[in-house]
């Protein structure tokens, strides 16, 4: 309601640019009378905007394909090299960096791991696989925004990483970092949470595009959550919301790198299923080796993924019942959980409420690993789809 | 963005009368002036749109109190006996009827305790005790609406109770029992959970006013919780959101009403405040008994309150950590485990993690026992708020 109160025709006018342009960055080529009816606005207007936005250079019509014998319709489609952003998932381990073009389309893409190093060292790597792709930006593209997922609690609006544990950080600047050594072109540089973006990308472009409320569980170290809740982020007083890895789900169990006992992440984190397999001692140990060693008859790592599974079930249970979402979705290590001890977590969720339980689905990330850079890449594009004029002015005019 | 595209001159007139109604149902009485400061508008929209709204009788204009020498500056206010509703706070041991009108005034209200007896008792119970408070009804006002809080898990497009362990339902449609046996005036009879309706009064009336991520834990019998998250309610996917009480957080505990181990009402509602002081066979204690043992020096008493006091703070860094409240607001026997427990509760929230924790305010209810009565009659108005038009005419045809 109070959206609508005072709303000018200039305003209407940048929202319903904002409309189409979103509609064809996300779901990709389609006819003017298809925008006509999904964005419920009349035929002239659409044109109209259709056509601001081709002067603008971000869209373009082409003839559709010829079925049957009547007229070709006109397709309208964003144009990839028109704008592009920067998307980064910083991890642990190592930095995946892509250039991306309106519409998704990946133009370059870079890994670089980490060297045991400081936090200059780690931003040094940072800013040189940064290089290598934006060297990549395609003739007459602007280059108008940088985003970066972060395992760690993100004070959203200066980018400040107020505590990641798995890299040792409390309160780095890495928004301001990042600003001087690798830029945001004519945008800024957003630094988000990993797992925020990673819900993002799963609501935009994965296995949740119909759901309203959806949980994104990423497991890389430690365990992040990503809440997308009744159609939007959920985002709480500071930007800190979706903390689910310290939710206290045994209070008496094992201390947590946060300093609290019984976080959720000791039971479902790495080290916890290690521990469970009797290999926390074990050097360089990856899940897939566990998984490999329980598929092939291992009673240690076979029990390890059945007692995690019902320890990854009962914190599900705990966010089934507080949140009500459609989709809970699992990347990192906490897919392979769950592929491993399926029926264990089925049994847990069981024990959730009737009404909440019966909507909810639990599904494996279909992004893989790349739910947190593609996420990266749309909270980037985020300036260009509010505010397509105001964005690539500022980008001609800088 | 979405909201506004295609908006007519209709739909922002219609937003515009709300959001004027809705201010001065919510602030009061108020000058032209403040209102047009308050929303943005123009100073002739504002005109009109108080025009309108006196003209369906919702608003008056009067003299303000004359300070100093200049002219006295008219005052808007809303007419309390122009649109009425119902609101109902349906408890386990008793139910409380108001009659309320807009801006807030109680013309009228009455309570019933219930006795032993089948649903069809108890609805017989709440029956009456609506047409007590609806004979009250003054001259020429329009009766609106009806909302009902009720301890359980509701479908609320409905009314339909799915599961309310405490009065022992299981899908029970309150909502068409009440449409038929007391009605909604011209409006519909609307049935919520009761912390919804808590947080949702705290929100507009309360503890929590400039508080956009608030959170209303009830205590009654059972442990309910009511979450506004980012400025809005947290629904989910079926309305069933906010189920705290059960969060899992002691797995190998106590065998909950709903069937799952170590739920958090298993440790502080008041069946397991009981327990923890031993008196879990004592009849017809209350929680104001205990705390008066406790004052007068019994052990086991405030033994009971800090173990339960320590339970409460655990719980609170879950909700802490997932949705960054600003507000956190105790109900019911939860406000009282809290003034009698208050180290304990703040020692537990200190491991929280500390960029949430940093930003949350803990308090007990401002309303006390009447969030949930306020936030049932909240409900009742939304229509009339949302659309006073329509509204209104919709009761003049019916």
């Amino acid at each position: 309601m109070t959206s609508l109160a005072g709303a000018t025709q200039d305003e209407v006018r940048r929202a319903n640019l904002s409309t189409v342009l979103r509609l064809l960055h996300q779901d990709g080529p389609q006819t003017r009378s298809h925008i006509t009816a999904v964005t419920g606005l009349n035929r002239s207007t659409v044109g109209d905007l259709v056509s601001a936005l081709a002067v603008l250079g971000l869209v373009r019509e082409r003839s559709g394909d010829i079925r049957g014998v009547g007229r070709p319709s006109l397709v309208v489609e964003p144009v990839p090299g028109s704008a592009v952003v920067l998307a980064l998932d910083l991890r642990v381990e190592r930095t995946v960096a892509a250039l991306v073009g309106l519409g998704g389309q990946v133009f370059a893409r870079a890994e670089r791991q980490h060297h045991d190093g400081d936090q200059s060292t780690l931003i040094a790597e940072v800013t040189q696989v940064s290089h290598e792709v934006l060297a990549e930006i395609p003739p007459g593209a602007s280059w108008v925004g940088t985003g970066v997922g972060v395992p760690g609690v993100v004070r959203t609006r200066d980018g400040l990483v107020r505590f990641a544990p798995n890299l040792g950080w409390t309160d780095v600047p890495l928004g301001d970092l990042l600003r001087a050594s690798v830029g945001g072109g004519s945008g800024d540089v957003l630094i988000r949470n990993d797992a925020d973006l990673g819900v993002l990308a799963e609501h935009m472009r994965g296995s949740a595009r119909d759901s309203s409320t959806v949980l994104y569980l990423g497991g890389d170290v430690g365990v992040g959550g990503g809440l997308f809740v009744d159609g939007r982020p959920l985002v709480g007083a500071g930007g800190y919301g979706g903390e689910v890895g310290h939710m206290r789900v045994r209070p008496d169990g094992h201390t947590c790198r946060c300093g609290a006992r019984g976080c959720w992440e000791t039971e479902i984190g790495l080290a916890g299923l290690l521990r469970a397999a009797g290999r926390e001692h074990v050097r360089d140990i990856s899940v897939t080796d566990l998984v490999t060693a329980a598929r092939e008859g291992d009673a240690a790592a076979r029990a390890a993924f059945e007692s995690v599974g019902d320890w990854l079930g009962i914190g599900l249970v705990n966010l089934v019942n507080l949140l009500n979402p459609q989709s809970i979705v699992l990347g990192g290590h906490l897919s392979a959980i769950y592929a491993m001890a399926p029926d264990r977590v089925a049994s847990q969720l069981q024990t959730a409420l009737p009404a909440a339980r019966e909507l909810v689905e639990v599904c494996s990330s279909h992004l893989g690993g790349d739910a947190t850079l593609v996420g990266a890449a749309e909270v980037a594009f985020t300036t260009v789809l509010d505010d397509p004029v105001g964005a690539l002015n500022s980008s001609v005019a800088s």
